[in-house]
């Protein structure tokens, strides 16, 4: 009987359903799909990047027949190191994702033992029982595609990350054709991108940038540097396309951009004449009215290169007055605080700010309201599997396709870790495999847990006071005075008569004490005390040395 | 010359300008316009809140002639102790806005000192040379003002936080009349709410909350938990009004809501019949169907009902099933992440959520573009001095004001900190006052600076080991095992080798060195090996005692 189910498993923990990572898997062959990364929440102190737990994978990883990552951006590529470390399976991508995947693991030194499959939108290909249709979908990145996998138990589509966008820079529609085909057909059940489910109405076209651009570029006297993501290759072709169109060369700022670039038109995904584009150091001596520079920092990431310039501490070059600063993005959420400060600190140093609140230069890659409707209308799914979104999202979505008919048994709205299992045309909810979230912090990898969290959370709030009692191993009584050392706690040089009240009452504990117990009573009293004084409550550790 | 100069000193530092607290001074005189408190953004580690630094002021204190505070919100009035205590004024406020001030007071212990005297809109005061009108504005609290100040050297308009709501839920509107009448007489200068510049059209009136409401109540069958501010006391009418015509009661959750609540009920500002509203205990034991309970913590606090309630933590009640749950409220911008966070786990404890990015159960308390433009048109201002936004805000204002044909060197985009001065009719952008915000943390005000802020961040991003070294005074190696403790850094308990190895680091950097600056060693070198290990950078600390 289970031989005969087809199981689809979401991975991660409480985040965007599917998103990273999920598997699709029948008898004994495992299909996975993605390997991204989750970007840390604010109060994830510390943390670099989080991975699903995909340990439920490796308990049967002789049983992965391939990965297939839809496109190019982190939260579907940025795994791929941890999961080819521990499962050796061929992956399958397209052209430019592949390019980008390759760029990652010759980072990691890691591109020789792999097995890296191009395939293209329109392609079909077997991995054991699933017959894989690739099918070309607009998104933000080019070179995105959605998935038909023709399974034992039925055909299953997996939208990726999409939009319809009927007029994409780079003139390549997402495949209605194919869409309507797999309709006909019959579908089992469609998976598909919720992200935009509380947005009602359809996602501009790409297109309405470049009259944005357009505005923004007959406007601007001085430098124009344009904020985007690395990744947003059909950004940088919009903006040499304005760049050429008013007279000015382009320079590409900061590694990612330079990197991505780089891939892009080798692989002819960025098709802009050589002579447009020139080194920063040369752009940097035309006359500002000449250039624009693309830039990275969209996210007020303080590192970047807009984050730097908005404090000043850029090294290569400084914002000039008359520059206009063009952030064509969005915050991601979370993030809000800080692409606002940015823009205040950009303005401050009197740069001209323009951003999607005031213009029209950023669109969504991903389908709203109406689009999600058409793609469940031209797919006729049996069942329904929202993905790629919170819980919030999947259960709008959920309702958009209770609006358009599919009947509410016929949705399935899960956690990640939940099994999906099809079997004779029929759904049924099964269990959870263990799973959850891993923090990456440097080179550890889920080596921080709740423990460690709650410790960098106590010491973010109050910081922390360390004492030194040098004791008479005889008497049990203080030798020296003890020595303190705070951090994070109060500001050590206004707080002189804070320590010297605490020493004052380390010595009457000692004297009173009978000395054996001394570290745990000084911990407690001084915590006490500290609390007493400022309503702060930093951890407090004690060290004694006996001696005679 | 400067004696016949007034002069406007909005104070704060980089955040939203002359909201917290502002001045107009005029010869020996200054009047104080709000009292607020800021709260702390995601990267303000343990801190409490933050308020403006009124230094400047208190060299001249002996001038202040009164403290005027626009309305009850805590970003205008949650300074007042910290005022009042250094500086000694009569203040100046509504009916509701001196409730809740001397709520807050009270709970200070600070109520008997203080001259607090009753405005209401329509008066008219004078305070030194200042001749203050206080007129009606809508906004999400009841008994806002705004403020005419005729001064020697002209009329200054101050709008307060503001909106036009032709239907507000207490049927009381802006004052149209007396704005126009403002204009007749000739405006100097116009400072104006600036927080919704970027958003186009016109605020929805608070009643399409009444309509959403409606469909709430006549869809959910269990039980209904409405969390909203606890200052928005026209929203706990509404709720009311809702809970009346569905034959529903409504209980009030938490300190703060039902403090408010009964500040609001016995000053007449929340009119509901007393048989409409139970205790709490009374509400869990009715039917679900027949209650509603207004909540806080729709900003996602962990600490709030809701906050609670979504992770099964609250001690007098949880969820249960076919609980519907409505925020009704907009996150502040950096809390989306929590307010997101908490709707998905209160959809996973079952309950069903809305939110006003799926009906329209919020509206915001501020004017929007079509409304700012109003209030230029109907004040007619010689100058515009937009207040109350980012700087992002103030210069999307200022265009607006241009637009409609107020010239450009007759609108002040300034900071914080910056003076405008109005002499013989003319502005004049001034010197820039010492100032910027003051961090509130526990009972210390301002004694977290840049230092402790920085230690709280290395803290919270990769903790700290402190090594206690027992040396021989003689011969300076290692008497005993040297004890470490790490806190923030590593799981201790999987990374005993890491210390182990630490150890033995130790034990040759302590056969090696002559001892005398041994502990400057091994933090240097305990510092490299556990980034070579780790890629982390915790502080490390080392004590060393030195005995025979």
């Amino acid at each position: 009987m289970a031989s005969k189910t087809l199981r689809i498993v979401p991975l991660g923990g409480l985040g965007e359903i599917g998103k990273n990572m999920m598997t699709v898997e029948y008898g004994d062959n495992i299909l996975v799909i993605d390997t991204g990364i989750m970007f840390p929440e604010n109060d994830m102190l510390g943390i670099d990047y989080i991975i699903p737990d995909f340990n439920y994978l490796l308990q049967k990883r002789d049983k992965v027949r391939g990965i297939i990552v839809t496109h190019g951006h982190e939260d579907h590529t940025g795994a791929i190191r941890h999961v080819i470390e521990e499962i050796s399976a061929p992956i399958y991508a397209t052209r430019l994702t592949r390019g980008l995947l390759e760029a990652k693991l010759t980072r990691g030194g890691m591109l020789k033992d792999i097995k890296l499959n191009t395939v293209g939108a329109g392609e079909q290909v077997r991995v054991g029982p699933f017959e894989i249709e690739f099918f070309h979908v607009c998104h933000s990145i080019p070179d995105g595609v959605g998935l038909a996998i023709t399974t034992p138990a039925g055909l299953i589509v997996h939208s990726g990350d999409y939009k319809f966008d009927h007029t994409p820079v780079d003139g390549w529609p997402t495949d209605f054709a194919k869409l309507g085909e797999l309709g006909g057909r019959g579908v089992l059940a469609l998976m598909a991108d919720s992200t935009n489910a509380d947005e009602p109405g359809w996602t501009p076209s790409e297109t309405v940038i470049d009259r944005a651009f357009d505005d923004v570029f007959r406007q601007a006297e001085g430098r124009i540097l344009i904020g985007t993501f690395a990744s947003l290759i059909s950004r940088m072709a919009q903006a040499a396309h304005a760049a050429f169109n008013h007279g000015r060369s382009m320079a590409f700022v900061g590694t990612s951009m330079v990197e991505n670039a780089r891939i892009a038109r080798s692989l002819g995904y960025l098709d802009v004449p050589d002579e447009l584009i020139v080194p920063l150091d040369e752009a940097l001596r035309m006359p500002p009215s000449k250039v624009i520079l693309m830039c990275t920092g969209t996210q007020g990431e303080p590192s970047s290169i807009l984050g730097r310039l908005s404090t000043g501490t850029n090294r290569q070059f400084d914002l000039i007055r008359g520059d206009t600063v063009v952030l064509s993005s969005h915050p991601i959420p979370g993030n809000e605080e800080m692409v606002h400060r940015t823009i205040n600190r950009l303005l401050q140093r009197g740069a001209d700010v323009v951003y999607d609140a005031i213009a029209p230069v950023h669109v969504s890659g991903h389908a709203r309201q109406e689009e999600m409707k058409l793609l469940l209308r031209l797919i006729q799914p049996k069942y329904f599997v929202p993905i790629h979104g919170e819980l919030r999202h999947l259960k709008q979505h959920a309702s958009l396709a209770r609006e358009i008919g599919i009947p509410a048994d016929q949705v399935a709205v899960v956690e990640n870790g939940t099994v999906i299992e099809f079997s004779e045309g029929m759904m049924h909810i099964g269990e959870r495999v263990p799973g959850g979230y891993v923090f990456v912090d440097g080179s550890g990898v889920g080596d921080i847990g709740p423990t460690v969290m709650r410790e960098r959370e106590a010491l973010a709030r109050d910081g922390f006071v360390v004492v030194h009692l040098h004791l008479d191993g005889e008497s049990g009584k203080l030798r020296e005075e003890p020595e303190i050392v705070s951090k994070g706690f109060v500001f050590v040089r206004d707080a002189e008569q804070l320590f010297e009240d605490a020493r004052t009452k380390i010595d009457h504990l000692a004297a009173s004490a009978n000395g054996a117990h001394l570290e745990e009573l000084v911990e407690n009293e001084l915590s006490k005390y500290f609390y007493a004084e400022t309503r702060r409550r930093p951890m407090v550790f004690v060290f004694a040395s006996r001696h005679n």
